[in-house]
Protein backbone atom coordinates (compact mmCIF):
# COMPACT_ATOMS: atom_id res chain seq x y z
CA UNK A 1 0.00 0.00 0.00
CA UNK A 2 1.15 3.82 -0.67
CA UNK A 3 1.22 6.96 1.64
CA UNK A 4 -2.03 8.13 0.52
CA UNK A 5 -3.93 4.29 1.23
CA UNK A 6 -2.50 4.48 4.96
CA UNK A 7 -3.86 8.47 5.44
CA UNK A 8 -6.89 7.39 4.23
CA UNK A 9 -7.27 4.99 6.49
CA UNK A 10 -6.08 7.14 10.01
CA UNK A 11 -8.83 10.12 8.53
CA UNK A 12 -11.67 7.40 8.53
CA UNK A 13 -10.26 6.14 11.68
CA UNK A 14 -10.68 9.49 13.20
CA UNK A 15 -14.43 9.22 12.08
CA UNK A 16 -15.36 6.31 13.04
CA UNK A 17 -13.65 7.19 16.35
CA UNK A 18 -14.88 10.61 17.20
CA UNK A 19 -18.57 8.96 16.44
CA UNK A 20 -18.20 6.11 18.46
CA UNK A 21 -16.60 8.22 21.45
CA UNK A 22 -19.90 11.17 20.77
CA UNK A 23 -22.39 8.21 21.27
CA UNK A 24 -21.23 6.90 24.33
CA UNK A 25 -20.52 10.11 25.94
CA UNK A 26 -24.33 10.94 25.11
CA UNK A 27 -23.56 14.51 25.24
CA UNK A 28 -20.74 15.93 23.90
CA UNK A 29 -20.26 16.94 19.95
CA UNK A 30 -17.15 17.03 18.21
CA UNK A 31 -15.99 20.42 16.98
CA UNK A 32 -13.61 20.54 14.14
CA UNK A 33 -10.64 22.72 13.19
CA UNK A 34 -8.76 22.32 9.83
CA UNK A 35 -4.88 23.77 9.86
CA UNK A 36 -2.12 24.26 7.63
CA UNK A 37 1.64 23.77 8.35
CA UNK A 38 3.46 26.30 6.78
CA UNK A 39 6.06 24.06 5.98
CA UNK A 40 3.90 21.58 4.52
CA UNK A 41 0.84 19.93 4.84
CA UNK A 42 -1.45 20.05 7.44
CA UNK A 43 -4.14 18.38 9.75
CA UNK A 44 -7.75 18.16 10.91
CA UNK A 45 -8.23 18.18 14.97
CA UNK A 46 -11.08 17.00 16.63
CA UNK A 47 -12.43 17.88 19.87
CA UNK A 48 -15.23 17.44 22.52
CA UNK A 49 -15.60 19.53 25.56
CA UNK A 50 -18.06 19.58 28.64
CA UNK A 51 -19.72 16.31 27.42
CA UNK A 52 -21.72 14.03 30.16
CA UNK A 53 -18.59 11.64 30.58
CA UNK A 54 -15.54 13.42 29.24
CA UNK A 55 -14.73 16.66 29.55
CA UNK A 56 -11.94 17.34 27.20
CA UNK A 57 -11.22 14.92 24.38
CA UNK A 58 -9.13 15.64 21.58
CA UNK A 59 -8.75 13.03 18.80
CA UNK A 60 -5.91 14.39 16.36
CA UNK A 61 -5.65 13.92 12.47
CA UNK A 62 -2.19 14.76 10.46
CA UNK A 63 -0.19 14.59 7.83
CA UNK A 64 2.48 16.82 7.25
CA UNK A 65 5.86 16.53 5.30
CA UNK A 66 9.03 18.75 4.32
CA UNK A 67 12.85 18.36 4.97
CA UNK A 68 13.78 15.74 7.53
CA UNK A 69 14.53 17.51 11.03
CA UNK A 70 18.45 17.11 11.64
CA UNK A 71 18.13 14.98 14.88
CA UNK A 72 16.20 12.31 13.15
CA UNK A 73 18.95 12.59 10.12
CA UNK A 74 21.59 12.22 13.19
CA UNK A 75 19.68 9.75 14.84
CA UNK A 76 20.19 7.62 11.57
CA UNK A 77 23.24 8.49 10.47
CA UNK A 78 20.87 9.66 7.26
CA UNK A 79 21.58 11.96 4.33
CA UNK A 80 19.68 15.16 3.89
CA UNK A 81 16.24 13.97 3.07
CA UNK A 82 12.32 14.84 2.97
CA UNK A 83 9.32 13.13 4.91
CA UNK A 84 6.58 12.51 4.90
CA UNK A 85 4.34 11.81 8.19
CA UNK A 86 0.52 10.89 9.29
CA UNK A 87 -1.01 9.72 11.66
CA UNK A 88 -3.93 9.75 14.63
CA UNK A 89 -3.61 10.88 18.27
CA UNK A 90 -6.28 10.76 21.23
CA UNK A 91 -5.79 11.73 24.86
CA UNK A 92 -9.13 12.23 26.82
CA UNK A 93 -9.84 13.63 30.11
CA UNK A 94 -12.97 12.22 31.92
CA UNK A 95 -14.64 14.72 34.94
CA UNK A 96 -15.33 11.38 36.86
CA UNK A 97 -11.56 10.77 38.19
CA UNK A 98 -12.65 7.06 38.66
CA UNK A 99 -12.91 6.83 34.83
CA UNK A 100 -9.60 6.86 33.63
CA UNK A 101 -7.61 9.42 31.13
CA UNK A 102 -6.56 7.15 27.81
CA UNK A 103 -3.96 8.01 25.21
CA UNK A 104 -3.65 6.12 21.96
CA UNK A 105 -1.28 7.15 18.32
CA UNK A 106 -0.99 5.22 15.64
CA UNK A 107 1.42 7.08 13.06
CA UNK A 108 3.76 6.47 9.55
CA UNK A 109 6.41 7.91 9.15
CA UNK A 110 8.40 7.70 5.47
CA UNK A 111 11.27 9.36 3.69
CA UNK A 112 12.25 10.43 -0.16
CA UNK A 113 15.24 7.76 0.29
CA UNK A 114 13.28 4.89 0.92
CA UNK A 115 13.10 4.51 4.77
CA UNK A 116 10.08 4.50 6.46
CA UNK A 117 7.95 2.98 9.70
CA UNK A 118 5.07 2.77 11.74
CA UNK A 119 4.85 3.27 14.90
CA UNK A 120 1.81 3.54 17.68
CA UNK A 121 0.63 2.85 21.43
CA UNK A 122 -2.23 3.09 23.68
CA UNK A 123 -1.52 3.57 27.40
CA UNK A 124 -4.19 4.20 29.59
CA UNK A 125 -3.35 6.40 32.90
CA UNK A 126 -6.53 5.77 36.19
CA UNK A 127 -6.38 8.16 38.38
CA UNK A 128 -7.34 5.68 40.70
CA UNK A 129 -5.98 1.91 39.25
CA UNK A 130 -8.78 -0.57 39.84
CA UNK A 131 -7.24 -3.94 39.08
CA UNK A 132 -10.28 -5.48 37.14
CA UNK A 133 -9.89 -2.87 35.03
CA UNK A 134 -6.47 -2.98 34.93
CA UNK A 135 -6.45 -6.68 33.83
CA UNK A 136 -9.52 -6.00 30.97
CA UNK A 137 -7.69 -3.22 29.28
CA UNK A 138 -4.01 -5.54 28.92
CA UNK A 139 -5.85 -8.48 27.93
CA UNK A 140 -7.33 -6.87 25.62
CA UNK A 141 -4.49 -5.30 23.97
CA UNK A 142 -2.98 -9.00 24.46
CA UNK A 143 -5.97 -10.51 22.34
CA UNK A 144 -5.46 -8.02 19.68
CA UNK A 145 -1.62 -8.48 19.67
CA UNK A 146 -1.21 -11.92 19.96
CA UNK A 147 -3.14 -11.95 16.54
CA UNK A 148 -0.42 -10.67 14.81
CA UNK A 149 2.60 -12.15 16.25
CA UNK A 150 2.81 -14.13 19.93
CA UNK A 151 5.93 -11.84 20.82
CA UNK A 152 3.79 -8.95 20.19
CA UNK A 153 2.19 -7.89 23.78
CA UNK A 154 5.14 -8.84 25.67
CA UNK A 155 7.59 -6.90 23.86
CA UNK A 156 5.57 -3.54 23.62
CA UNK A 157 4.09 -4.09 27.09
CA UNK A 158 7.44 -3.83 27.83
CA UNK A 159 8.67 -0.75 25.67
CA UNK A 160 5.31 1.32 27.05
CA UNK A 161 6.82 0.42 31.07
CA UNK A 162 9.55 1.93 29.86
CA UNK A 163 8.64 4.89 27.49
CA UNK A 164 5.34 5.87 29.34
CA UNK A 165 7.53 6.75 32.75
CA UNK A 166 8.34 9.73 35.13
CA UNK A 167 11.90 9.39 35.77
CA UNK A 168 11.93 12.21 38.04
CA UNK A 169 9.04 11.02 39.98
CA UNK A 170 10.22 7.41 39.67
CA UNK A 171 6.62 6.39 38.44
CA UNK A 172 5.01 5.55 35.61
CA UNK A 173 2.76 7.31 33.97
CA UNK A 174 -0.39 5.02 34.21
CA UNK A 175 -1.12 1.16 34.12
CA UNK A 176 1.21 1.29 30.66
CA UNK A 177 -0.34 -0.53 27.25
CA UNK A 178 1.46 -1.41 24.41
CA UNK A 179 4.05 1.31 22.44
CA UNK A 180 6.27 0.19 19.39
CA UNK A 181 8.21 2.35 16.94
CA UNK A 182 9.94 2.05 13.75
CA UNK A 183 8.16 -1.47 12.57
CA UNK A 184 9.47 -2.27 9.50
CA UNK A 185 9.09 -5.20 6.96
CA UNK A 186 11.69 -8.30 7.84
CA UNK A 187 11.86 -11.88 6.40
CA UNK A 188 9.08 -12.48 8.47
CA UNK A 189 6.82 -9.59 7.96
CA UNK A 190 5.48 -7.74 5.40
CA UNK A 191 4.81 -4.05 5.16
CA UNK A 192 0.57 -4.84 5.04
CA UNK A 193 1.45 -7.22 7.45
CA UNK A 194 2.68 -4.08 9.76
CA UNK A 195 -0.24 -2.17 8.79
CA UNK A 196 -2.59 -4.73 9.63
CA UNK A 197 -1.30 -5.02 13.00
CA UNK A 198 -1.30 -0.79 13.35
CA UNK A 199 -5.39 -1.29 12.19
CA UNK A 200 -6.15 -3.38 14.69
CA UNK A 201 -5.07 -1.81 17.33
CA UNK A 202 -6.41 1.71 15.93
CA UNK A 203 -9.74 -0.34 15.59
CA UNK A 204 -9.37 -1.93 19.39
CA UNK A 205 -9.79 1.69 20.97
CA UNK A 206 -13.07 2.98 20.64
CA UNK A 207 -14.65 -0.53 22.40
CA UNK A 208 -11.98 -0.73 24.59
CA UNK A 209 -12.06 3.31 26.11
CA UNK A 210 -16.14 3.45 25.72
CA UNK A 211 -16.43 0.01 27.89
CA UNK A 212 -14.10 1.97 30.45
CA UNK A 213 -15.97 4.90 29.99
CA UNK A 214 -19.90 3.02 30.77
CA UNK A 215 -18.76 0.95 33.49
CA UNK A 216 -17.33 3.76 35.83
CA UNK A 217 -18.53 7.16 34.74
CA UNK A 218 -21.83 7.22 37.83
CA UNK A 219 -19.28 5.70 40.53
CA UNK A 220 -19.45 8.20 43.44
CA UNK A 221 -16.75 10.42 44.12
CA UNK A 222 -16.41 14.17 45.94
CA UNK A 223 -14.22 16.65 46.71
CA UNK A 224 -11.04 14.73 47.69
CA UNK A 225 -11.19 12.34 44.31
CA UNK A 226 -11.27 15.55 42.19
CA UNK A 227 -8.00 17.02 44.37
CA UNK A 228 -6.36 13.56 43.38
CA UNK A 229 -7.55 13.92 40.39
CA UNK A 230 -5.97 17.17 39.74
CA UNK A 231 -2.61 15.86 41.08
CA UNK A 232 -2.43 12.84 38.73
CA UNK A 233 -3.46 14.96 35.64
CA UNK A 234 -0.17 17.36 36.84
CA UNK A 235 2.13 14.24 36.90
CA UNK A 236 0.42 13.67 33.28
CA UNK A 237 1.25 17.37 31.70
CA UNK A 238 4.89 16.27 33.44
CA UNK A 239 5.64 13.33 31.04
CA UNK A 240 4.15 14.97 28.00
CA UNK A 241 6.07 18.39 28.31
CA UNK A 242 9.75 16.40 29.67
CA UNK A 243 9.60 13.57 27.87
CA UNK A 244 7.15 12.66 25.45
CA UNK A 245 8.63 11.99 21.93
CA UNK A 246 5.46 12.71 19.82
CA UNK A 247 5.00 16.39 21.59
CA UNK A 248 8.65 17.54 21.01
CA UNK A 249 8.29 16.34 17.77
CA UNK A 250 5.62 18.53 17.24
CA UNK A 251 6.80 21.63 18.86
CA UNK A 252 10.49 20.62 17.12
CA UNK A 253 8.92 20.86 13.57
CA UNK A 254 6.66 24.11 14.01
CA UNK A 255 3.79 21.99 14.46
CA UNK A 256 0.28 23.75 15.32
CA UNK A 257 0.83 23.88 19.30
CA UNK A 258 -3.06 23.83 19.89
CA UNK A 259 -3.39 20.47 18.64
CA UNK A 260 -0.47 18.93 20.35
CA UNK A 261 -1.15 20.35 23.37
CA UNK A 262 -4.71 19.35 22.89
CA UNK A 263 -3.30 16.98 25.53
CA UNK A 264 -2.84 19.17 28.76
CA UNK A 265 -5.68 18.56 31.11
CA UNK A 266 -8.80 21.04 31.61
CA UNK A 267 -6.84 21.53 35.13
CA UNK A 268 -3.90 20.15 37.43
CA UNK A 269 -2.68 21.06 40.64
CA UNK A 270 0.89 20.69 41.98
CA UNK A 271 1.06 20.66 45.80
CA UNK A 272 4.60 20.51 47.29
CA UNK A 273 5.78 17.37 49.09
CA UNK A 274 2.18 15.95 48.99
CA UNK A 275 2.17 12.85 51.13
CA UNK A 276 -1.37 10.41 51.33
CA UNK A 277 -2.41 8.83 53.73
CA UNK A 278 -1.18 5.37 54.55
CA UNK A 279 -3.71 2.21 53.15
CA UNK A 280 -5.69 5.52 51.25
CA UNK A 281 -6.88 4.19 47.48
CA UNK A 282 -4.26 7.12 46.79
CA UNK A 283 -1.78 5.28 48.34
CA UNK A 284 -2.59 1.73 46.84
CA UNK A 285 -2.80 3.62 43.09
CA UNK A 286 0.81 5.28 43.71
CA UNK A 287 2.51 1.54 44.72
CA UNK A 288 1.24 0.33 41.30
CA UNK A 289 2.46 3.49 39.32
CA UNK A 290 5.88 0.83 38.55
CA UNK A 291 7.46 -1.36 35.54
CA UNK A 292 7.01 -5.14 35.38
CA UNK A 293 3.27 -5.43 36.41
CA UNK A 294 2.00 -8.37 34.70
CA UNK A 295 -1.55 -8.08 34.81
CA UNK A 296 -2.53 -10.85 32.33
CA UNK A 297 -1.85 -14.65 33.32
CA UNK B 1 36.69 35.04 47.84
CA UNK B 2 36.21 31.12 48.10
CA UNK B 3 33.24 29.05 47.65
CA UNK B 4 32.64 28.53 51.21
CA UNK B 5 32.30 32.37 51.40
CA UNK B 6 29.89 32.58 48.43
CA UNK B 7 27.59 29.75 50.07
CA UNK B 8 27.78 31.66 53.15
CA UNK B 9 26.37 34.67 51.23
CA UNK B 10 23.26 32.56 49.62
CA UNK B 11 22.22 31.17 53.01
CA UNK B 12 21.83 34.42 54.18
CA UNK B 13 19.91 35.71 51.29
CA UNK B 14 17.61 32.98 51.54
CA UNK B 15 17.17 33.65 55.15
CA UNK B 16 16.56 37.25 54.67
CA UNK B 17 14.42 37.21 51.62
CA UNK B 18 12.16 34.62 53.75
CA UNK B 19 11.62 37.04 56.54
CA UNK B 20 11.07 39.95 54.86
CA UNK B 21 8.49 37.88 52.03
CA UNK B 22 6.61 36.62 55.57
CA UNK B 23 6.16 39.87 57.02
CA UNK B 24 4.95 41.85 53.56
CA UNK B 25 2.41 38.57 53.56
CA UNK B 26 0.89 38.71 56.83
CA UNK B 27 0.07 35.32 57.68
CA UNK B 28 1.78 32.38 56.07
CA UNK B 29 5.34 31.53 57.38
CA UNK B 30 7.73 29.60 55.47
CA UNK B 31 8.13 25.51 56.18
CA UNK B 32 11.54 24.14 55.95
CA UNK B 33 12.72 20.84 54.72
CA UNK B 34 16.63 19.98 54.53
CA UNK B 35 17.98 17.44 51.43
CA UNK B 36 20.61 15.39 50.82
CA UNK B 37 22.05 14.90 47.33
CA UNK B 38 22.84 10.89 46.85
CA UNK B 39 25.86 12.24 44.56
CA UNK B 40 26.78 14.92 46.66
CA UNK B 41 25.51 17.75 48.82
CA UNK B 42 21.99 18.79 49.49
CA UNK B 43 19.97 22.02 50.13
CA UNK B 44 17.11 23.59 52.32
CA UNK B 45 14.20 23.93 50.55
CA UNK B 46 11.33 27.12 51.98
CA UNK B 47 8.09 26.78 51.52
CA UNK B 48 4.79 29.32 52.03
CA UNK B 49 1.69 27.85 51.48
CA UNK B 50 -2.02 29.83 51.65
CA UNK B 51 -0.88 33.18 52.97
CA UNK B 52 -2.93 36.64 52.78
CA UNK B 53 -0.98 37.93 49.56
CA UNK B 54 0.82 34.58 48.60
CA UNK B 55 -0.58 31.19 47.69
CA UNK B 56 2.63 29.68 47.06
CA UNK B 57 5.95 30.82 47.32
CA UNK B 58 9.42 28.69 47.03
CA UNK B 59 13.11 29.88 48.31
CA UNK B 60 15.28 27.27 47.61
CA UNK B 61 18.77 27.22 48.84
CA UNK B 62 21.14 24.31 47.11
CA UNK B 63 24.89 23.37 47.41
CA UNK B 64 25.73 20.42 45.35
CA UNK B 65 28.79 18.56 44.05
CA UNK B 66 29.90 15.43 41.75
CA UNK B 67 30.84 15.07 38.63
CA UNK B 68 30.24 17.51 36.15
CA UNK B 69 27.37 16.20 34.09
CA UNK B 70 28.74 14.86 30.27
CA UNK B 71 26.27 17.96 28.76
CA UNK B 72 27.79 20.48 30.33
CA UNK B 73 31.71 18.94 29.57
CA UNK B 74 30.43 18.12 26.40
CA UNK B 75 29.39 21.99 25.45
CA UNK B 76 32.70 23.83 27.01
CA UNK B 77 35.32 21.03 25.68
CA UNK B 78 36.40 20.01 28.30
CA UNK B 79 37.91 17.00 30.24
CA UNK B 80 36.30 15.17 33.12
CA UNK B 81 36.49 17.13 36.40
CA UNK B 82 33.85 17.56 39.42
CA UNK B 83 31.60 19.96 39.96
CA UNK B 84 30.39 22.67 42.64
CA UNK B 85 26.91 24.87 42.12
CA UNK B 86 25.30 26.34 45.10
CA UNK B 87 22.55 29.27 44.35
CA UNK B 88 19.32 30.51 45.56
CA UNK B 89 16.00 30.14 43.52
CA UNK B 90 12.76 31.44 44.19
CA UNK B 91 9.26 31.41 42.69
CA UNK B 92 6.11 33.08 43.87
CA UNK B 93 2.99 32.51 43.03
CA UNK B 94 0.38 35.44 44.51
CA UNK B 95 -3.61 35.02 45.22
CA UNK B 96 -4.65 37.88 43.43
CA UNK B 97 -4.82 37.76 39.69
CA UNK B 98 -3.50 41.41 39.76
CA UNK B 99 -0.13 40.69 41.85
CA UNK B 100 2.49 39.38 39.21
CA UNK B 101 4.33 35.82 39.50
CA UNK B 102 8.08 36.75 40.29
CA UNK B 103 11.21 34.39 39.39
CA UNK B 104 14.70 34.94 41.06
CA UNK B 105 17.84 33.37 40.46
CA UNK B 106 21.44 33.11 41.81
CA UNK B 107 24.34 30.96 41.42
CA UNK B 108 27.50 29.89 41.20
CA UNK B 109 29.44 27.01 39.54
CA UNK B 110 33.15 25.84 39.58
CA UNK B 111 34.94 23.12 38.34
CA UNK B 112 37.93 21.21 39.86
CA UNK B 113 40.11 22.42 36.23
CA UNK B 114 39.75 26.03 37.65
CA UNK B 115 36.38 26.94 35.27
CA UNK B 116 33.75 29.12 37.52
CA UNK B 117 30.77 31.62 36.99
CA UNK B 118 28.31 33.28 37.68
CA UNK B 119 24.55 33.16 36.93
CA UNK B 120 21.47 35.12 37.52
CA UNK B 121 18.08 36.45 36.69
CA UNK B 122 15.36 37.91 37.92
CA UNK B 123 12.15 38.19 36.18
CA UNK B 124 8.10 39.63 36.50
CA UNK B 125 5.31 37.47 35.09
CA UNK B 126 1.80 39.81 35.29
CA UNK B 127 -1.26 38.04 35.06
CA UNK B 128 -2.19 41.46 33.78
CA UNK B 129 0.67 43.96 32.48
CA UNK B 130 0.48 47.07 34.50
CA UNK B 131 2.37 49.35 32.14
CA UNK B 132 3.31 51.66 35.81
CA UNK B 133 4.41 48.15 37.63
CA UNK B 134 6.13 46.59 34.52
CA UNK B 135 8.24 50.25 34.27
CA UNK B 136 8.89 50.43 37.73
CA UNK B 137 9.84 46.85 37.70
CA UNK B 138 12.67 47.56 34.91
CA UNK B 139 13.78 51.08 36.54
CA UNK B 140 14.79 49.20 39.41
CA UNK B 141 16.82 46.52 38.05
CA UNK B 142 18.26 48.96 35.49
CA UNK B 143 19.19 51.09 38.97
CA UNK B 144 20.92 48.02 40.22
CA UNK B 145 22.92 47.22 37.14
CA UNK B 146 24.27 50.59 36.46
CA UNK B 147 25.80 50.42 39.67
CA UNK B 148 27.86 48.22 37.87
CA UNK B 149 28.43 48.55 34.31
CA UNK B 150 26.77 51.22 32.11
CA UNK B 151 25.95 47.92 29.65
CA UNK B 152 24.76 45.47 32.05
CA UNK B 153 20.84 46.38 31.90
CA UNK B 154 20.93 46.48 27.95
CA UNK B 155 22.64 42.87 28.13
CA UNK B 156 20.90 41.46 30.47
CA UNK B 157 17.41 42.51 29.73
CA UNK B 158 18.00 41.63 26.45
CA UNK B 159 19.20 38.12 27.38
CA UNK B 160 16.07 37.72 29.53
CA UNK B 161 13.82 38.33 26.24
CA UNK B 162 15.51 36.09 24.61
CA UNK B 163 15.62 33.75 27.59
CA UNK B 164 12.27 33.76 28.91
CA UNK B 165 10.80 32.68 25.77
CA UNK B 166 7.98 30.20 24.87
CA UNK B 167 8.96 29.10 20.82
CA UNK B 168 6.02 27.35 20.80
CA UNK B 169 3.54 30.17 21.78
CA UNK B 170 5.10 32.67 20.38
CA UNK B 171 5.21 34.87 23.04
CA UNK B 172 7.47 35.69 26.22
CA UNK B 173 6.97 34.29 29.41
CA UNK B 174 6.20 37.58 31.17
CA UNK B 175 7.54 40.78 31.00
CA UNK B 176 11.26 39.70 31.39
CA UNK B 177 13.97 41.69 33.99
CA UNK B 178 17.59 40.15 33.24
CA UNK B 179 19.20 37.01 32.84
CA UNK B 180 23.00 36.42 32.84
CA UNK B 181 25.02 33.59 32.63
CA UNK B 182 28.97 32.38 32.74
CA UNK B 183 29.64 35.61 34.23
CA UNK B 184 33.80 35.34 35.42
CA UNK B 185 36.47 37.94 35.44
CA UNK B 186 38.11 39.68 32.81
CA UNK B 187 40.48 42.14 32.06
CA UNK B 188 37.91 44.60 33.67
CA UNK B 189 36.07 43.26 36.02
CA UNK B 190 37.30 40.94 38.96
CA UNK B 191 35.60 37.75 40.56
CA UNK B 192 34.79 40.18 43.40
CA UNK B 193 33.35 42.67 41.23
CA UNK B 194 31.32 40.04 39.85
CA UNK B 195 30.21 38.71 43.01
CA UNK B 196 28.79 41.91 44.34
CA UNK B 197 26.60 42.72 41.47
CA UNK B 198 25.47 39.30 42.19
CA UNK B 199 24.84 39.88 45.82
CA UNK B 200 23.28 43.73 44.77
CA UNK B 201 20.73 41.27 42.43
CA UNK B 202 19.66 39.33 45.08
CA UNK B 203 19.15 41.81 47.85
CA UNK B 204 16.70 43.97 45.43
CA UNK B 205 14.64 41.26 45.20
CA UNK B 206 12.72 41.75 48.72
CA UNK B 207 12.15 45.30 48.25
CA UNK B 208 10.93 44.94 44.83
CA UNK B 209 8.50 42.20 44.79
CA UNK B 210 6.93 43.47 48.70
CA UNK B 211 6.27 46.40 46.85
CA UNK B 212 4.31 45.14 44.15
CA UNK B 213 2.46 42.75 46.71
CA UNK B 214 1.77 45.76 48.56
CA UNK B 215 0.61 48.23 45.85
CA UNK B 216 -1.89 45.05 44.04
CA UNK B 217 -2.86 42.96 46.79
CA UNK B 218 -6.76 44.67 47.41
CA UNK B 219 -7.06 45.18 44.05
CA UNK B 220 -10.77 44.02 43.21
CA UNK B 221 -11.30 40.65 40.80
CA UNK B 222 -13.59 37.90 40.53
CA UNK B 223 -14.02 35.03 38.35
CA UNK B 224 -13.18 36.38 34.98
CA UNK B 225 -9.25 37.06 36.48
CA UNK B 226 -9.18 33.79 38.46
CA UNK B 227 -9.38 32.15 35.01
CA UNK B 228 -7.05 34.25 32.98
CA UNK B 229 -4.46 33.77 36.03
CA UNK B 230 -4.95 29.88 35.67
CA UNK B 231 -4.62 30.02 31.68
CA UNK B 232 -1.40 32.27 32.51
CA UNK B 233 -0.06 29.77 34.95
CA UNK B 234 -0.18 26.84 32.30
CA UNK B 235 2.00 28.83 30.25
CA UNK B 236 4.25 28.97 33.14
CA UNK B 237 4.46 25.54 33.51
CA UNK B 238 4.93 24.80 29.37
CA UNK B 239 7.90 26.89 29.81
CA UNK B 240 9.46 25.73 32.91
CA UNK B 241 9.36 22.04 32.27
CA UNK B 242 10.01 22.39 28.03
CA UNK B 243 12.60 25.08 28.18
CA UNK B 244 13.88 25.96 31.59
CA UNK B 245 17.72 25.23 32.07
CA UNK B 246 17.69 24.91 35.61
CA UNK B 247 14.94 22.67 35.64
CA UNK B 248 16.54 20.43 33.68
CA UNK B 249 20.28 20.91 35.11
CA UNK B 250 17.88 19.90 38.38
CA UNK B 251 16.09 16.75 36.06
CA UNK B 252 19.00 15.13 34.83
CA UNK B 253 21.30 15.94 37.94
CA UNK B 254 19.09 13.81 39.94
CA UNK B 255 18.52 16.90 42.22
CA UNK B 256 15.27 17.00 44.96
CA UNK B 257 12.45 16.71 42.38
CA UNK B 258 10.07 18.78 44.82
CA UNK B 259 12.45 21.20 45.32
CA UNK B 260 13.16 21.94 41.50
CA UNK B 261 9.15 21.37 40.75
CA UNK B 262 8.19 24.01 43.77
CA UNK B 263 8.05 26.51 40.69
CA UNK B 264 4.90 25.08 39.67
CA UNK B 265 1.71 26.69 40.27
CA UNK B 266 -0.67 25.39 42.65
CA UNK B 267 -3.63 25.18 39.81
CA UNK B 268 -3.59 25.47 36.17
CA UNK B 269 -5.93 25.61 33.03
CA UNK B 270 -4.90 24.76 29.91
CA UNK B 271 -8.46 25.39 27.33
CA UNK B 272 -7.92 24.32 23.59
CA UNK B 273 -7.47 27.01 21.10
CA UNK B 274 -8.70 29.82 23.93
CA UNK B 275 -9.58 33.43 21.74
CA UNK B 276 -9.72 36.52 23.85
CA UNK B 277 -12.25 39.56 23.47
CA UNK B 278 -10.97 42.17 21.37
CA UNK B 279 -9.75 45.50 23.47
CA UNK B 280 -9.87 43.31 26.75
CA UNK B 281 -7.55 43.45 29.69
CA UNK B 282 -6.98 39.18 28.52
CA UNK B 283 -5.90 40.53 24.57
CA UNK B 284 -4.07 43.97 26.03
CA UNK B 285 -1.36 41.89 28.31
CA UNK B 286 -0.79 39.33 24.85
CA UNK B 287 -0.17 41.97 22.78
CA UNK B 288 2.86 43.10 25.55
CA UNK B 289 4.21 39.92 25.56
CA UNK B 290 7.32 40.28 23.42
CA UNK B 291 10.79 40.74 23.24
CA UNK B 292 12.14 44.02 22.45
CA UNK B 293 9.54 46.31 24.75
CA UNK B 294 11.69 49.46 25.96
CA UNK B 295 10.38 49.90 29.65
CA UNK B 296 12.43 52.93 30.85
CA UNK B 297 13.76 55.96 29.39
Amino acid sequence: MNKEQIEDWFKTLQNNICEEIALADGKGNFEEDHWDRADGGGGITRILRNGNVLVKAGVNFSAVYGSTPENILKALALEKSDFYATGVSIVMHPINPMVPIIHMNTRYFEMSNGVYWFGGGIDLTPHYIHKEDACYFHQELKTVCDQHHKDYYHNYKEWADNYFFIKHRNETRGIGGIFFDRLSESKDISKNDIFQFVKDIGKSFAPIYTHLMQKNKDLPYGDKELYWQSIRRSRYVEFNLVYDKGTKFGLDTNGRTESILMSMPPMAQWEYNLQVEKDSQEEKTLLLLKKGINWVD
